[in-house]
């Protein structure tokens, strides 16, 4: 069995923005040697999301808009976890509608990807440095 | 390590509706000849899901008028989404709620599920053709 | 490769409650001998989540409020599920928020996990005993 672990490391300027990834990933599979396989992708953090979807900017204000009504940021007060100092409560939420990982099949030495399928790094309390895993095994 | 690969396709009549699959999925790790291993169900398609629920009928109901409240279908111009000419743009949000996939283990060569999961694919843009992929890794 | 295939089970006084159990995945993994790998975390239940945030208890609260305003216990009626004599309706939307399971990378031998990544199983339909399933495939 092979395994192959990437870090990569994210700086997102908005509080809330999809950073999409697929390139790296596939990259990342390359450099596995992996052909047959699995491959995890999360984030390493709390209050950021990896996910699959469209890469549409449409549908990434749709999702920022419908998130922000799911879990508004203000008040920051609302969240007994601000009391801890900080603003990011509803980026932990929003985090959870939009999932901590995916698991994508390797197939023939590539992501097994639909069509229209391209996996984004989902930041919700950006300006800060975060990081994200990448982990291939397989033959 | 054995690895084993499937494609489902479906063609959902409803608009939304929850295809019950757990004995393709089981039929697959049959085919496999994994005993101990992991096996990865998810949509190749962004407006649609893959997850483990009840197999019963209020419940799927219940899930349907939740969904549509949460995200709903009409009216078509809420979503930025829309203005590329697709009518869409709700199935994307509910999908992200259901989920894109489901990894289960495989113990003794069968799906190592519990008493009441049963695995579904859910359609949120049907009336067209859409494929699943199921992928086994283990030995 | 190696496998390795653990239960634990658990039975929260509360009817909604999340208990950490990142030590004793950690401890799964420890007996699995797996070095580089991935480990399986699910709920081999409908109305009960594993996933992965922060150790917090004002968190704790603000996901109980949300999930509680986002799919309400009461009244019973307004879920058809609880026709079958259940009154859990609730609670089998709120896993789904929740989410199912995780897949965490085996990195030298341990849970490769980010600073404040913490592993929760969610209960939200407790006082009964539920069962959950870690299993560690790898070399």
């Amino acid at each position: 069995m092979k395994s192959h672990t990437k870090y990569l490391t994210f700086n997102v300027h908005a509080r809330m923005d999809f950073v999409h990834i697929t390139p790296q990933v596939q990259e990342a599979v390359k450099e596995s040697g992996v052909r047959e396989g699995l491959c995890l992708v999360n984030s390493m953090h709390i209050t950021s999301s990896v996910f699959i979807n469209d890469h549409e900017s449409g549908l990434h204000e749709d999702y920022k808009r419908w998130l922000e009504e799911l879990a508004p940021h203000e008040p920051i007060s609302q969240y007994k976890h601000n009391r801890t100092g900080e603003d990011n409560g509803d980026a932990h939420l929003k985090r959870q509608i939009m999932g901590r990982e995916v698991v994508v099949a390797v197939t023939n030495g590539k992501l097994d990807l639909g069509t229209w399928e391209r996996i984004f790094y989902g930041e919700f309390d950006g300006r800060r440095s975060k990081r994200l895993l990448i982990k291939i095994i397989g033959e």
